[in-house]
């Protein structure tokens, strides 16, 4: 990452937010250190505000603010928190690089349609993540890790009772019970979150090697008396357990939950249904006043089987919060991460003063999707 | 309190929840342990579910479910969260004991309604506070503890950052700098929760003694340089400032506060104007993006200039939330809390197996502050 004095890169975001996001792919402080890497950013008017950054904060920064028809015609790489819709990837010029979650795992005629329009996909859902000098561009970690915190504050704030342990002259209140399922990224910090606010924390996931970390972070590893070794998934997320094995474990965990007040379940798998964690018949068995909290909450279903995106309450008195957009809630922390990781992935590939692919390299291979790629170098000028 | 075998005085609670209003006055727990001193309990059906207990766990603790007009016509002795309405307390039998939050310091209209209809007040709010064998009794500190603790929960919910410093392969994200004015019960119970969740921590208040307080929970005390001794008002309360000090303090306040993320305000006085903390001035001063939780909004105002009841967000990007039933929004801890304290205060006049007042005692002489108190010890026969 050299510096370089001029821009000779142009780097755009649009504005994302809807009803469900309030990120964006730049902040202003990303804008200073691009402009060291030789990059000149735009950016969509008002594409901050609900991460609260204005205009004025980005102008300020010297990112030019401006509307989207311009930033589609000046922009060599556009950053993305998802991904453009078909109807956006239609209006790209070709040879216009496309850094965002494209989905490529699980869906491959969105990729194909990316290399149909000439564009050069980077997706950052393939970041090979075991290596060091990614861990700045890994933004599954960093969101998870939004999600994660948020997770607890939600399920701390639904809780009709205290987290800490209160000694007081009208008596103990004890401390809450939370059940963590899923101790990746996201489950790690709920759990961290759950413990500071006082709660008695366990957590559970099918990946043996997650016992440690649980561990070590002070909270207690609940033990199925079951064993799923191998369980460790491709790219380091928690693989589906086959048939056999979901039904023995979601009868233990179905079973060892009703000892919990609050249940927080984070095993999300990016663009495939989610693995159910707790059945309806875990549900059925809570307490009055318990609160889930299932982070992978989707249209095609989530952790908690029946759950759906908002709140619920069971006849049992169970609360359940289907929430597959905190990191969003964390608007500001969650931008600030993720745009340093996409910053991080078009730095990588600023080489001599212009956007390059180098084959071999392997960052470049893993990230690089459409079949463009071959010709970026040609396609890739920059310096216009 | 003796513990005798036969209830002889019967207590009844009402269901007193609404769209503001989870907790109820009597739990389960609380049901067996008046049993021990004699009391028998009448709860009106479905009053504690919105706090998590059920008609049928009362009854499994040996309370009978009725309606209202059954408990009004059986029970010596009734207790409130609030108060009873206007129209409740003419439906109450002469002798029968009231026990609640009066609002004895604001609306002596009311007492005098209570003491027309021959009742027997015992007003909550005039607890001698500082009287050890009392604690257990004091529901202004146990439902100002659960306050301070839902407060910082929904600032820090509502914030769009950590709270907790993070140092992650993406940057390091900075604490949240919380700001709590008002350092009674309330605000150190805030304190201790934002803390708990990693921000730092800065705490206010016009009693000088607060500074110790403050400090002890490892929170800085904020330094305004000014002199406002001799702050401590009657019953431990925060008293108001005169009018040359507050506008002083508000100055030196409102310059100080744009320093930090967030704002808690917990100058709650009961049944009077709350004092303002913060002027629109200091309001307009903080960062886009800030919190601020007003724990004493009101249909009277509250801590903060302007502030209403509910969320708004102002034209500089700062989120006020006017939060006057938090207490409520934690149901089943403030319940348990309040319960107790409504128990034992309860309990307390329990004398020989009846409900009777000792003149000349000062829980008696403080709490009781109806016209009908000499007379009590005929009307509250509580062997029938």
């Amino acid at each position: 990452m050299a510096e370089t004095q001029t821009a000779t890169v142009t780097f755009g975001v649009f504005d994302e937010t809807s009803q469900h996001e309030s990120r964006v792919a730049l902040t202003p402080d990303i804008v200073n250190r691009l402009r060291k890497v030789g990059v000149s950013c735009l950016i969509e008017k008002g594409a901050g505000i609900a991460a609260h950054y204005t205009d004025d904060d980005y102008a300020k920064a010297g990112a030019e603010v401006l509307d989207a028809d311009t930033i589609v015609a000046r922009a060599d790489a556009l950053g993305f928190i998802g991904r453009p819709d078909r109807a956006l990837v239609e209006r790209l010029r070709p040879g216009t690089w496309v850094i965002g979650m494209l989905g490529s795992f699980t869906d491959g005629d969105y990729i194909d349609a990316l290399s149909a329009a000439g564009l050069i996909g980077v997706a950052m859902e393939r970041l090979p993540r075991q290596l060091s000098s990614a861990q700045s561009m890994d933004e599954m970690t960093s969101q998870n890790s939004v999600m994660g915190y948020k997770a607890a504050l939600v399920a701390a704030d639904a809780y009709g009772s205290f987290f800490p342990m209160m000694t007081t002259a009208a008596g103990t209140i004890r401390p809450a019970k939370v059940l963590i399922l899923g101790a990746g990224i996201a489950g790690l910090q709920a759990i961290g979150t759950a413990r500071r606010l006082g709660a008695v924390v366990t957590a559970y996931d099918v990946r043996p090697a997650s016992r440690d970390e649980v561990e070590s972070l002070g909270a207690k590893f609940l033990d199925l008396g079951l064993d799923f070794s191998a369980g460790q998934g491709e790219g380091g997320y928690a693989r589906a357990l086959n048939a056999e094995e979901q039904v023995a474990q979601q009868t233990a965990v179905d079973e060892k939950a009703a000892g919990f007040d609050v249940i927080i379940t984070t095993a999300k798998v990016p663009g495939r249904k989610p693995p159910v964690l707790l059945t309806a018949r875990g549900v059925e068995g809570l307490k009055r006043g318990s609160v889930i909290v299932d982070c992978a909450a989707s249209e095609l279903g989530g952790n908690v089987e029946g759950s759906t995106i908002g709140t619920s309450v069971t006849d049992g008195g169970v609360t359940i919060i289907g929430a597959p957009y905190l990191s969003s809630q964390v608007p500001n922390t969650a931008s600030n991460l993720l745009a340093r990781n996409v910053a991080d992935v078009l730095a990588h590939f600023v080489r001599d003063g212009r956007l390059a692919i180098k084959a071999g390299e392997e960052l470049d291979d893993a990230l690089i999707v459409t079949a463009a790629a071959a010709a970026a170098d040609q396609t890739a000028d920059a310096t216009k």
